[in-house]
């Protein structure tokens, strides 16, 4: 292919694009990160971003998802593309370019094989370690934006078992948000959206009395937001 | 440098990494992109974005700021990144992925001589000729980004001229929402927000009488803001 590359192109010197992948997972009532041992040198056995090189016949989107089959086994995994962190002196193995992802995947689905091979661990985000380079900075920023997301769009969803209890969504929001939530406000706030199905059938694991399962209707949400009705939840 | 690099990296291709810049104006009471005729292969003598090549030593924050400067002279702009663009197909002369940037500046003080020497022409979003690649893809992402950070960021005074009228300002929200504001409810929602400065000066090209300057106020906007008061404001 080179002959036929303009010379304009040609000056310039090429450099490497990598892609790593922000996994967050909620269990045990906490927002966890997935993140793995790092097999190559530099830096070879430190906690780093599940991430691999941008291939020659790839887009960013293919080699996120390629990336997190990998170490989940997961596909149709919500995926997000974050950023493009280029600091020149970012990677002391050579220059290379990273594009952060963000993922929501719910930890009951991951393949655990695949997660020790790559000596996967998930880890508290109140209890994370330090990661290799600018990683824990791709974590930070990948949390701002759940944050800011988990407000106006139905993207925590993506964190829970299809049927979920409305304590477990409300933990869900109370460690997205590292703060307690008032019970009624948010039960209130959720429920008059009118996207979430009760269903006929309880979880008792949490009391004896149980407590109502219900899902994420898709399709009742698609419909309101084509009529203008915007997600909404105040934390 | 080559010799030093991990063989995990060399058995990987690299790639060129560009940036280009969609540098938005205001005038005439229109929203304007200022695109270039590119003056290189492939594509010689089409209009284009802004654009380049990272170096060897610089970020893609700097890259992008040294673009903007080549072109309109100007420093201390309001730049964001936007997206990493990575189709494999994207550009025909290379495999390029390209990280799009978003700029808002002042038309008044851009470089003219600067501008002449990249033929680069500010078009009206509505009359927006093809761009080449997937250029016109950026624009429409960035317009959306504008669209949504105009409500609640007070990104719009950015394309201002630094004293402004407030038929001005509401010129400019109309022409970025492409709809007709009502005109007290968007003074109540501006003034109400207390973050713009009346001065003792009236701006009479408009009509006889002339309307009051007016101008941004951005100590009072951040002074607000740390008390958790947000901007926003309803089109």
């Amino acid at each position: 292919m080179s002959a036929a590359i303009p010379e304009i192109y040609n000056i310039h010197t090429p450099l490497l694009v990598a892609v790593d992948c922000i996994i967050f997972g909620f269990g045990e009532g906490e927002l966890k990160l997935l993140a793995v041992k790092r097999q190559m040198d530099p830096a070879r056995g430190e906690w780093s971003l599940m991430g691999g090189f941008l291939g020659e016949r790839e887009s960013l989107d293919e080699a996120a998802a390629r990336i997190l089959h990998q170490l989940t086994g997961l596909t149709d995994v919500y995926l997000d593309q974050l950023y493009a962190h280029s600091d020149p002196e970012r990677d002391p193995g050579a220059r290379v370019v990273s594009v952060s992802y963000y993922a929501l995947i719910k930890i009951s689905e991951q393949n655990q094989e695949l997660a020790k091979e790559h000596d996967a661990v998930w880890f508290r985000l109140s209890e994370l370690p330090l990661l290799i380079f600018d990683h824990n900075q791709m974590v930070d920023m990948a949390l701002q934006l759940l944050r800011k997301q988990a407000k106006t769009k139905p993207v925590g969803f993506e964190l829970l078992p299809e049927k979920f209890t409305l304590p477990q969504l409300q933990a869900l929001y109370e460690a997205i948000y590292q703060k307690e939530i008032d019970r009624r406000n948010f039960r209130k706030s959720i429920l008059s959206m009118d996207m979430l199905e009760k269903l006929d059938e309880k979880d008792k694991k949490g009391s004896r009395k149980g407590a109502w399962l219900y899902r994420f209707n898709l399709g009742k949400y698609e419909s309101l937001r084509n009529r203008g009705f915007f997600f909404n939840i105040s934390v």
